[in-house]
């Protein structure tokens, strides 16, 4: 199932929604009408674990195609917002995870050139999201270098303390798009916070794909594209550390939780390591896709305070 | 006013409390007598702002020290947990923000030894939370080089977005102190989350102290011990960058929000500053203090997976 979470209207609250063909179906609505209920966003459906999801399906096999009036609109007409509006802790990102990208990384930036022995951990407050078709904020006095990058967010959907890597893909819920929004030169110290954490820097969705829907997440092909030129494009099979390692190796130590993102790192092609280098500007279009995911498309917009 | 979010018995949900002399005075209950309505969580008073305190305030001004059966307990008699159990978000962490600590640090860890130009932010997941008299895990088959780190904590009020040095304090609710647990073996490619990012790794508490009784932040002696001895001591006068350039600085690009907590780094004396390296081990015993704050005392324990 591909998941939304969106506004019917501008003034409307945000519902959680489901995708079928170029319907959104209102969850909770459609649940109420065959007299179930079930959660209005997408963490409480994400804590309604596999038995949320199967009554979901349930709920849709019931309806057959044919939706209560009030249940579904369309896509076109719907305002998508992030599939997760609010994430209840920093996301995970994951730094130096595709080979091509280690070694533009240590050519342009401060890394090493060496392939990590481990995933390299960051993170992005929950003040990061927005959703497709929103605006970065750019703030050219504090960033002249700002950068993209397109990654496989992962949703983890139960509680992950120590698990296996054999185990691993069981603790997933869906996957999703982000763009690791990035502006190099406000690293501070070798820490990656203040200059991937800013407001706006982490475009995600357009919605959630179940894990179902995935069997193997390590052979997506991924790609973005600036102002309509590409400029990266891989393969999530060329991940250092796959979705499964990242779990089991975060949760050594760090609980993974229902609703924890993980932003799975970018392939080569940032603006940082091309020659030369290119920066994102005011009324540039990012548009970035995950194979049998989905497409996230967000400009740039001029956020500089007077 | 000292705020605690505690538990009346081991099985009791966690109520808001004022201390109250020797004494743990339940918000919602006392607020109740009276006919008031008040939050029952530290988030939700933070959330109801100066109005919030305020009533607050005046509830405990007409309880006049007389409080009616069941809105009072012995501090004593009552099981205290973190102030904010769980946070919205990753703490916000200041690294090599004491001098004397930037040169230990260089000398033993990865760092510069130049003085940082901007503060170096860096994150520590919700799950890192404890409370006084909880225990610290340690993991020995993922380190062996535990340290500790004493630091004031800053918990924000209101949502602070391009605010100027002058008008950050004003976004304070309170202060606490909070001890920044380190596995320094855990680096990784200089990101610091996963060595600082640990279940337990966060002992905070054991109160809130509101902003009002706290007037010069800058002005407040801070010192912790291991197994009773003395292992650092300084004063916060000594940080780099004061908490209302730590603020400031965050919030040119990043809104903080309220019940955000910052804690605003560590003095010299930490272990992997000495001669030769000290690193706590299962049984052992933090004592950390502000002054004027309070006393957080937690074990480390073991917690090696079989």
């Amino acid at each position: 199932m591909k998941l939304v979470t969106y506004r019917a209207s501008v003034e409307a609250a945000s519902s959680l929604g489901v995708l079928v063909d170029d319907l959104v179906v209102d969850v909770a609505a459609l649940a109420a009408s065959q007299g179930v209920d079930l959660p209005d966003t997408m963490l409480g459906l994400i804590d309604a674990g596999r038995p949320g999801l199967s009554a979901l399906r349930d709920c849709l096999d019931q309806a057959a195609g044919r939706f209560p009036a009030g249940t579904a609109v369309a896509l076109a007409n719907v305002k998508l917002i992030a599939p997760i509006p609010r994430p209840r802790k920093n996301i995970f990102g994951i730094g130096l995870n595709y080979v091509e990208h280690v070694a533009e990384s240590a050519a342009s930036l401060d890394t090493s050139k060496d392939l990590p022995k481990q995933p390299v951990i960051f993170s992005k407050p929950p003040t990061t999201v927005i959703g497709t078709g929103d605006g970065i904020e750019h703030n050219r006095k504090i960033t002249q270098q700002l950068d993209w990058e397109v990654e496989l967010a992962v949703i983890i959907g139960t509680t992950a303390r120590r698990v296996s890597q054999k185990d691993a893909l069981r603790h997933v819920f869906g996957y999703s798009v982000m763009i690791d929004v990035s502006a190099r030169d406000n690293r501070r110290a070798g820490q990656w916070i203040f200059s991937k954490g800013q407001d706006t820097f982490a475009p995600f969705g357009p919605w959630i794909v179940t894990a179902d829907e995935i069997p193997d997440p390590q052979g997506l092909e991924l790609w973005l594209t600036l102002n309509g030129v590409e400029k990266q494009r891989s393969n999530t099979r060329h991940m250092l550390f796959k979705v499964d390692d990242l779990i089991a190796d975060i949760s050594t130590g760090i609980t993974l939780e229902p609703g924890d993102i993980i932003a799975s790192g970018t392939p080569a092609g940032v603006g940082a390591g091309r020659t030369p280098q290119e920066w994102m500007w005011p009324g540039d279009v990012l548009v970035a896709c995950v194979e049998g995911i989905g497409t996230l498309r967000n400009p740039v917009v001029d956020a500089t305070p007077e």
